[in-house]
């Protein structure tokens, strides 16, 4: 088999065999299939798409490239959540926590932040203590012990996926709907879990503009869980504002603690209560009416706030932090963002404040910039809000001198008033499964 | 900038500035670009095409990337042609005497065999002594002096061509019309010469299929020509069946001295008198009428066949060889190739002929092997011939031993009989200009 003749296959709008692409994925992972072809040919799939046979068939070639997960020990009670990544996104640290305590077995493996995202494992490192490297056995023992784990991505998991999303990345080949499905869904097959919630963001913020192409993601996605054998929902959400306040690591372990009080923004604690519904419905084989009800009672009871507490403690991190969150270093700096005029927020450019934030030290430009758990974000006023001349839509924290007022231009210009006020969608748009 | 963008654009169907695709080639050839962005991007133009104005600046790009000739001593006489590629085609060195001896300067390039095509400057060296790489000076006085010098592409022209043809080789992303008429007019306008007849091959053998994409791509070259300020001719031609009777090194001079002679097979006799024509007409600014009525004098009062004799001696080759062609070596096999059945030749798979020749050692399969100048094959009856069992379809010449009967087996299957005569098109069908 010659992968220029698979090239060309596709090119003409050809569907690929499953011995042609399990060809594919191993020849590329191996080496054998150079950087230069393996583009011609994604770049032919931006063009000619894939079928959904083809796109299951990468997935799996994608999940079966390196080491698996096994998680068959905890039977069907083993649940993953992903989100298609956003600004402010912590609710992975509400809720698993949530489904921990009622039952779900959560052993995760999260991303890091770059570009205008955040990612979990940056912000757990921002309690002091807690590890994101845990061996194999340890990984599993704590989900055993306590429900709940999240880890770094381990080195060889899904090879074929890290390699095809570095080329995609600077080949402008990224935003295919088939590459984008195989690579998400390949992962969380490896990564072992038997049910897989997914957030699928749309707006500004996110890959995909609109709900529609959103919708179109998350039923690929679904079907190609269930074909390979798994049971997925996923939601479809806004990000067309941050989720919740705070953008920041440390300030968005702060915000997940709050939620887990009951005392979470509406937007942020409505995202988690309906990931946390699906993630038990599906793990625990109940109907979504009473796995809401469970996941609302384990906040106002306080047992998923405990059980965040014993997860951190579980993972080496000073629960102190947990129970007093005052503990947390702040920044030097404090930069409050006036409004010019009155109005109402009609729009927030999402990934422009992700950028802000990374600017005031919360994330990485490039790969080897080191993170300031501190620095970020408060968001004081949201997308409907009404606002008066002068008033402060949010306060930036930074510990680098002399940058805030300038990011806090480049703030102002991604926020957009009107005179009247805009329409609001709902941040949970509908719920996809199967 | 940054070719990413550049990548973006022209897979959202954008046309590229001229800065932009100046940047492109200047980079790529630089190695600022890497191979695997820029196979991306072929595939988008594949995808997408390339405006008129864009397929002009990319040939210019091409034409400047390296070292140019520069004829201006020739005036408005300088004349080239080109063939997209045959079986078969001996056309140049029964073309370039021609229009020699009549006044016209041809400072040609030429390219070697690979493949299932051969290549000018293979036939050339079949000829004892004949030197196919000369220095710059030599080139032009050999020119001025005989009015035809043909060389093998000198190391730095259209470098970025070369960088090109060769990803594009390995990428699927050959068959683009602004891609292929930029690589061949980008050369050309690096050779220098003010005009450029084109021979736009379709049919079994080129990778035109039909008269109608030959058509298109001929009228894309001449316009783009005409862009840059050349004087530029199409003709469009079929390759259905070889061009001649003999397909092999030293078989297809042997025949060119005979169509010099006037007794050469009709179909290539008719092509390269309409070459001729083309290019006396374009360098010599003659009406057709009467360029064709010189160049068919040039063959019948033997001054064609003396211009050659010259050129040969000039560029170092024993021109003993042209006055008596019996010199050349000859194979050590010679093995009949019989019709299996009555019936009438209604085609012929030119493309497996060209294999065929190179199978016996006439051609490269790898750019490594050694040409064997004597193999080959004669081809005796051709499409439209009506032939009975037994009868001596062809020739094949090797110095392979045991190798005639697998080959004569494969140009059997190439060769396919009907009951009735098929029609036959004329060999030009069209000359394009402007």
């Amino acid at each position: 088999m010659r992968f220029y003749d698979l090239i060309t296959k596709k090119k003409h709008g050809e569907e690929l065999t499953e011995e042609e692409i399990f060809f594919l994925g191993r020849s590329y992972v191996s080496g054998e299939i150079p950087d230069y072809q393996m583009s011609a040919f994604l770049m032919a799939v931006c063009w000619q798409g894939m079928t959904d046979r083809e796109a299951s068939l990468l997935t799996a070639a994608i999940a079966e490239s390196g080491d698996t997960v096994d998680l068959s020990m905890f039977g069907d009670r083993s649940v993953d959540k992903h989100s298609t990544g956003g600004v402010g996104d912590k609710t992975t640290m509400i809720v698993t926590p949530i489904v921990a305590s009622l039952g779900g077995c959560v052993a995760k493996m999260s991303g890091r932040g770059l570009g205008h995202t955040g990612g979990t494992i940056d912000k757990l490192e921002s309690i002091p203590g807690f590890r994101t490297s845990l061996s194999r056995e340890e990984f599993i023992s704590t989900v055993e012990r306590v429900g709940v784990a999240v880890i770094g991505q381990s080195g060889n998991l899904a090879p074929l996926d890290k390699k095809l999303y570095a080329l995609r990345d600077v080949t402008a080949t990224v935003d295919s709907v088939p590459l984008i499905t195989s690579s998400v869904m390949g992962k969380k097959l490896a990564a072992g879990s038997h049910s897989i919630v997914l957030d699928v963001k749309y707006g500004s913020g996110s890959f995909m503009k609109s709900p529609e192409d959103a919708s179109e993601l998350a039923e690929k996605m679904v079907a190609i869980g269930y074909d390979r054998g798994r049971q997925v929902s996923a939601l479809i959400t806004s990000m067309d504002t941050p989720l919740g306040h705070a953008v920041g690591n440390n300030l968005e372990v702060k915000e997940a603690i709050k939620t887990l009080k009951g005392e979470g923004a509406a937007d942020l604690t409505e995202v988690c209560l309906c990931l946390a519904t699906e993630m038990i419905a599906l793990s625990m084989k109940l109907d979504r009416a009473t796995a809401r009800k469970m996941c609302k009672g384990a906040i106002s009871d306080g047992s998923a706030l405990r059980k965040l507490e014993e997860w951190i403690a579980a993972q080496g991190g000073d629960a102190e932090y947990i129970r007093n969150p005052k503990l947390f270093p702040v920044t030097k700096h404090a930069y409050e963002v006036r409004a010019s005029r009155d109005g109402y927020i009609c729009s927030m450019n999402t990934e422009e404040i992700g950028i802000c934030a990374s600017m005031l030290g919360a994330g990485r430009v490039s790969k080897d910039d080191v993170i300031d758990h501190a620095a970020g974000i408060i968001i004081h006023r949201k997308v409907g809000d009404k606002v008066s001349a002068g008033e402060v839509l949010a306060t930036l924290y930074t510990n680098r001198d002399g940058a805030s007022e300038e990011i806090a231009e480049r703030y102002l210009r991604a926020v957009t008033l009107s005179e009247t006020a805009p329409e609001l969608c709902p941040v949970v748009l509908k719920v996809i499964s199967r």
